[in-house]
C-alpha cells in the first residue's frame, strides 16, 4: 500500500491487516499517555479544500499521537481553492518535503489524482472526496463492527476478544438515508463486501444512485421491513445535509417530518432489532431527524467508539503507509508499543 | 480541583496554591528555554465558539510550554456551532481522549455543562462564557496585583519578593467600565473578595447589574471621587466593546466622547492616585476611548506585565489539572524546574 | 542580524553568509528525517495580517523542522486587524515570551516598525509588506540562481558543486510582469545587485514604478528583445494579482489576451534563451496567463524546486537569527548535522 485512497483498492488481507494494527493503536490509546515516537520527524499536512472540523482533529490527533509534525492547509477561499491548480499545489507540498498528504476534496476522484499525477512523492489519504470515497470513515466502521460482533462472540476462533484477525463474514449491515450523496454509504458497501459482510442500503426511491444494483448489496426502500424481515447485526445511520431539504418541488428529499417518519431510527424501530445489533452514525448527527436522542444515547449505540476508533483507525493508516515500508523483510510491521514522553 | 470553571468555586487555599504554582511557572519563564516536558504526550483541545486571538494563543502558548500537544478547534460557522450539539462535541472530543478542554463560549453555562454532564472525563477550562465568567483572567490579575503590591512590599511576611503564600487583604481595587457585560469584573469581584480585597465597581447606572448590591463590593457612579476618595491601590479598566455603543436613544451607553470623559483613565486621573498604585486592563485596549495612550503607557501601567502572567497562570492551570492528580500523596506538586529542551 | 527586514539591509557577507546556510540545511532536508533539535524550546509566531497560505507553511514547515514550537496568529478579521493597534499586538506577543515573529503585512513598513519601535524582543522577519520587501522570497530566487549556475559550472572555484561561498556575479536576470506592485521584484533587484548580478526589469510602462530610474538595475517594455538581445542567464516571471485587471479605462493593465501577448513565457519565447537559462515564478502561478504550462513544466523551470529552497532559506534565517547569536566568538555558527527523532 502506497496511499489510502478508496476502500475498492483494498483486498481483504490489506483491510484486515489495517483493522489488526489499528487494534494495536487502540490499545496504546487508552493508557494515560497516548503518544508513541513512531512517526517522529515526519511531515503530515492536513489539506482540506473543504471544511470538515472532526475529521480534521481526527487525523491531526492520529497524527500527534505518533509524534509527527502536522500542518493544516485549509485552502477553502485561498488562491488554491480552484480545482486547475492541483498540480501546483501537490508540487508545493511535494517540494516542502510533505510525507503524507491527508486530502479533504469536493471533487470526487481529487484525491486518486493527487496520488497518480507523479506530482507528488508523499503517501496520499483520503478524507472524503465529493460523493465517492471517505475510505477511513469506513474502516472505522468496520473496526467498530468487527470489535462489538465479532471480537465479543469470540469469532477469531482464537480466544482473542477484540476479533484480530477475523473478517465479517455472515454479518448484516443496513445502511439508511441519502445514498445518493454519500461517500459513507459507497465506502462501506464495497469493504463490508470484501470482509464478508452483507449489506442493504434502505433509502427513499429519489436517493438511490443509478446503477445501484451493480453494487454488491440489497436495497429497499421500507426501513421497517428491513429492521423486522432481514434482522441486521448493525444499523447504520448516515446524516442528512438539510441544505439538500431546502429544495422546491423538484427536490430529491421528502420533507423533515416525512424523512424522520419512513427514515428516521427511533425507539420503536431499534425494538424491531435483534438484542446484540448496534446502532452507529458517522456524526454529526441531526438530532430528531435521522435519529432519535432515545436511539443516539441508547446502549445500542456505538456511535461514540466511533469517534475513538477513527483515531486508532487513523493511526494505523498512516503508521502502515510512513513507517510500514521501512521493514525490508516485508513482514507485517509491529506496532511500538513504548510509549512516548515521561511523566514526572 | 477537577475543572477550573468559576471564581466563585475557588476557595482562598485553591486560589494561593494557584497563584503559587504560576510563580513558580513565571521563573521558567525568564530562561532563555522556556518549555518543560511536564504534559509530554497529553492533548490540549482549545474549543472555541467565539473568536478571541488573544486568549486562545494564550492557552496554546502555555499549553505548549509545558509539552502538551494543542488541537485547536473553532466551532465557529462549523457545524457544531449551535447550542445544541454541544453534547455530541464533547462525546467526540471525549473519545478522542482530550485530557483537557480549553473552552470558550457566547452562552453563559456552557463550560459548566461540559464539565457536568458526564460527557466528558477531561479537565475543563473555562477561557470565558457569555457575561459570567473568565477565571484565568481574574486569576492573573491577581497574581499581577500581588507581585506589586505584596510581594514589592514583602507581605509575605517570610521576606519573599514575589508574594508567595500571600492573600491581597487591605487591597482595594477599582473596576472601571461596562460591568453589566463583563465577565472579567464578575470574575475578578469574587477572586479578589476571596483573597482578602476590597472591591469598588465604578460604572455608569446604566451599566451596573441587577442584583449588584449583593456582591461582595461597593459600586459608584464617580470614577474621580473613587480615585480621590478611595485612593484604590489598583484601578482596571474594562474594554469597552464598541458595537455595544452604537445603538439608538435606548443604547445602555453615554457616546463615546462623554463615556471618555466621565470614565476614561488619563493622565489627570492618574494623578489623582496613590504614589504606588497599578493601572490594568485585560486587552485589548480601545487607546483614547476607556484610557488614554498616556495611561496606558505610563511607568504605573502593568498591562503588558498581564499579558505574560497570563502564560504562568494558564500554566498553572493546566499543571495543577492534569499533572497535580498524580500526587498520590496530596501534597501540592512541585513543579518541575528542568528544563527542556537541548540548545546546540 | 537581528532582523531580516529587507534585501537592502544586508551586505554581501549576510547574504552569502545566509545563502551559505541554507545550503546546509537543504542539505538535511534530502534525509528521510528532515527535523533538527536545534529551536527545540523556542516560539516562532506567525503574525499575518493578511492571508498567504503558501509563505505560512513554509515559515511554518521550516520552524518545525528546527523543533520549534509554532503559533499561528491570523489578525485578518479579528480586533487587532487595524493599524493603530499594531502596538498592542507586538506588546501582547513579546509578553507571551515569543522568541521570532514572521509578519505579513499589507502595510509597507510595519515589520520595520515592529522590529525598531521598541516593542518587542523577538527577532522579526518580514513575510511580506505591502509592495515593500519580500527577503525570504530574494534569498530563495538567489539560493535557486547560485546553485544551477554557479554551482553547476563550478563557479565557486574550489569545486564545491553547490556554489557556497560564491556570489552571481556577471549572471543576467530578467524579472517579467507588473513591478509595480510587486514586492518580490524590489526584494530581488536589490539582493541581485548585491551579489554582483545584473537586472534587467521588463514590464508594460504603466506597471513600472516612479523612480525605478535610480534602482541599480535596467528596464525594457520588450520582452522579446531583452531574452533575444540580453540573453539573460535566468527570467523569473512575476505573479499577475488577477484583481488588479479588472479595471476600467484607467486601470493599469492590458487584457489578460494582450498580456500573454506581449509578457507571457511560452515555449517560443523560451526558444530566445541560452540553453542553460533557467525559469523562475514565484508561485502561485497562473497557468495561461503571465507562464504557459509549456514554460512552467519545461525542464529549464526551477519553480518546484524555489518552494523547496524556500524551506531551506527560511530555516537558515530563523536558525542565524535565533541561534547563531550564541556563538560569542562571532564565528558563523555551524550547522548541527544530527538528526532529530528515533524511527522504530
Amino acid at each position: 500500500m502506497r496511499h489510502l485512497l478508496s476502500t475498492r483498492d483494498l483486498s481483504k488481507d490489506d483491510a484486515i491487516l489495517l483493522l489488526d494494527t489499528a487494534a494495536q493503536m487502540a490499545a496504546t490509546q487508552s493508557r494515560e499517555i497516548k503518544k508513541l515516537p513512531t512517526l517522529r520527524g515526519r511531515t503530515v499536512v492536513n489539506l482540506f479544500f473543504e471544511d470538515s472540523t472532526r475529521t480534521r482533529i481526527s487525523f491531526e490527533t492520529a497524527a500527534k499521537r505518533l509524534s509527527a509534525d502536522v500542518i493544516n492547509f485549509s485552502a477553502k477561499g485561498s488562491s488554491v481553492s480552484k480545482g486547475e491548480s492541483l498540480k501546483d499545489t501537490a508540487l508545493t507540498l511535494h517540494a516542502m518535503g510533505a510525507d503524507a498528504v491527508v486530502v479533504r476534496h469536493w471533487a470526487s476522484g481529487a484525491p486518486h489524482k493527487l496520488a497518480h499525477a507523479g506530482w507528488l512523492d508523499a503517501a496520499v489519504l483520503n478524507a472524503g472526496d465529493g460523493t465517492h470515497q471517505h475510505p477511513t470513515q469506513a474502516l472505522l466502521d468496520a473496526f467498530t463492527i468487527r470489535r462489538h460482533l465479532v471480537g465479543l462472540r469470540g469469532g477469531a476462533g482464537d480466544g482473542r476478544q477484540d476479533g484480530t484477525g477475523a473478517d465479517l463474514a455472515g454479518l448484516r449491515v443496513a445502511i439508511v438515508g441519502d445514498v445518493l450523496h454519500s461517500r459513507v454509504a459507497r465506502s462501506n458497501v464495497h469493504l463490508l463486501h470484501t470482509l464478508g459482510a452483507e449489506v442493504t442500503l434502505v433509502s427513499p426511491p429519489t436517493l438511490l444512485p443509478v446503477g445501484v444494483e451493480t453494487w454488491p448489496c440489497r436495497t429497499s426502500y421500507d426501513l421497517d421491513a428491513t429492521l423486522a424481515g432481514w434482522q441486521p447485526d448493525a444499523v447504520m445511520m448516515l446524516r442528512v445535509q438539510r441544505e439538500r431539504m431546502s429544495g422546491g418541488a423538484g427536490a430529491f428529499f421528502p420533507s423533515p417530518l416525512e424523512y424522520t417518519r419512513r427514515y428516521g431510527l427511533d425507539g420503536r424501530r431499534l425494538a424491531l432489532l435483534p438484542g446484540h445489533a448496534i446502532v452507529m452514525h458517522p456524526g454529526p448527527m441531526n438530532r430528531g431527524l435521522e435519529i432519535s436522542a432515545e436511539a443516539a444515547d441508547s446502549a445500542r449505540s456505538v456511535i461514540v467508539e466511533q469517534v475513538a476508533n477513527g483515531v486508532a483507525v487513523r493511526m494505523a493508516a498512516l503508521y502502515l503507509l510512513l513507517a510500514g515500508e521501512r521493514d525490508a523483510a516485508g513482514a507485517a510491521p509491529s506496532v511500538p508499543t513504548h510509549p512516548e514522553g515521561t511523566a514526572l
